[in-house]
């Protein structure tokens, strides 16, 4: 039994849709139970509205919430009693194998490194989103968790980064690209110059070198490695361009009679289509080289991807990637 | 009358789009005198297919071509009689006011620096783009020049591309905002942070704060500030999602008879609506800050993008753009 810890509080459909997803991820997952931390008798209300089996969820009463406006650091320390605190110390003490949060980015880096703490070895840990491309999804790893990074650390997430996507996401013999301004390995900024030598003497993961912006929708890399200012520059971009560019096409669609007709007869399709470079059904990012695993799923998660992203957690624990990731740290020292 | 130099070797489509473009813009607009710089028996071929006011276009002769895989600085140095040197050179001589080219970046903005030369106190001279947004267009400065900026060279990129946009492209007191990772002012990496104070202090420019990612496309800002690694990354991936999307949103139209009876009847209104979302009808990117001006167009810039980069050229002359960087740079001393 896999034993997860939601946030009901954190996000924009707080806490409905918390709870509805975690309601749908036990009826649909057989090995998995779930603490939903918040205020019980708001938790409690909502679920008396679902069906599941009740021994499977178990409600654990935190009566703060942290806004997404405080001060990351500040808010940890202090609200001790916040469904974020309380979650990821379940996870701390090993009561629970994983914290899903889709509350403030900010507490849950901070909470992650401090609360529940990093892998012995890992210099920094990174939040890795899974991006949607033309051939499926690739990992961008770091997207916020640390600025300013220096090569090793850089080097820790694309193993890192290739150990999650051979293990939870199946790929096999992931390829793993650095961001770069050009192909040539002369190209880059310092930090890039000097990380490309020491990914190319990585010989646990299969590096294909530098992957220019252009050739990330693509789907020209499975591990996408960056510092965290780049890497949250892309992952915000990608949202941008493309909800500016969906809401063009919609308006252009209604422009005229005939085109109103013709939106009619392409949107079953369409939808199909842009589905798949919808975001939110592979789940949240998740913190990795922590001891244990914390999961941010978008502001804006609804129960679907709250449902993707307990279930991403059970891959995680199940496929032993911790394990993985410490025994590829041991093999890095030697 | 503004003299331009067009390099007529440089680009996919060279030398055929290049002549073409060049007598488009001298067939459009009356004050301009053009240069064409590139091997004479292959551009002269070119012309005679055109029909147009001979005494405007003077065909210079250059008998070298840069490659775009050549190494910049080698190149400029050694092939003294490449089309981008000689091109360069007319400017520096003062015989042309401007000088635009789909070839080899690298090489472009070497020779900028090398050959053109910097106006007296710009400390870096910044590549930049004008991209689409959803409410018209925004100028992304820095895209490509110099890596591993200082925060006095993104000051000096946000008082010249302020100049650019209001004067070149008529927008009254242009936002002007730096890319970072949050809204809040103690956001961002180290050079964020440093430069964040100092753009607070500009009086000449009208700074709103930070920008993130995500509001570029819909027109957050109108100056966007950053250092060239995070603008390169921001002007590929543009690109890279926007087509992606584009071709799924094709793709997706193709995969029932329905919906291929819906695509016949949206693509006019499509169609339009995505040319606004078209980089290319609002010319090159201008290197700013050079003793005259130098305009990099795509690589696969067709005639009707080299005739818009030749006609900004014509505006940026008509302007004193270069003076207005010149008064702006001496009140900054002050």
């Amino acid at each position: 039994m896999v034993k997860i810890a939601v946030d009901a509080m954190g996000g924009d459909y707080a806490p409905s849709e918390m709870v509805a997803g975690a309601v749908e991820a036990v009826n649909s997952a057989p090995g998995v139970h779930i603490f939903l931390v918040g205020k019980e008798e708001v938790v409690n209300s909502q679920l008396s509205r679902h069906t599941y089996d009740k021994g499977r969820i178990e409600v654990v009463n935190a009566k703060e919430v942290i806004a997404t406006e405080e001060p990351p650091v500040n808010a940890i320390r202090k609200k001790k009693d916040s469904s974020i605190v309380v979650g990821m110390n379940l996870v701390k003490k090993g009561q629970a194998d994983a914290f899903v949060s889709a509350g403030s980015s900010g507490a849950i880096l901070v909470g992650g490194q401090v609360i529940v703490g990093r892998i012995k070895g890992v210099e920094r840990p990174p939040l890795a989103p899974l991006i949607p491309t033309e051939k499926g999804v690739s990992l961008l790893i770091d997207c916020g968790a640390n600025v300013d990074a220096r090569p090793s650390h850089l080097v820790q997430f694309a193993r890192m980064g290739s150990i999650y996507m051979e293990h939870v996401m199946k790929v096999k013999n992931p390829r793993v690209a650095i961001v770069n301004i050009g192909a040539e390995e002369e190209k880059g900024n310092a930090l890039v110059k000097e990380t490309f030598p020491l990914l190319k003497e990585c010989k646990d993961i299969h590096f294909i070198g530098s992957i220019e912006a252009r050739e990330i929708p693509h789907g020209g890399a499975d591990v996408i490695v960056c510092e965290a200012f780049v890497g949250n520059v892309i992952l915000k971009l990608y949202e941008g361009v493309g909800s500016t560019l969906i809401s063009m096409v919609k308006r252009g669609m209604m422009t005229s009679l005939q085109s109103k007709i013709g939106a009619l007869l392409v949107k079953p399709a369409l939808k199909e289509t842009l589905k798949s470079f919808d975001a939110s059904q592979y789940g949240g990012a998740p913190l990795l080289g922590l001891n244990g695993l914390v999961v941010k799923t978008h502001g804006n998660s609804k129960a679907n991807e709250v449902k993707n992203s307990i279930i991403q957690c059970i891959a995680f624990k199940e496929q032993g990637i911790n394990e993985k990731i410490k025994e590829s740290l041991m093999n890095q020292e030697k």
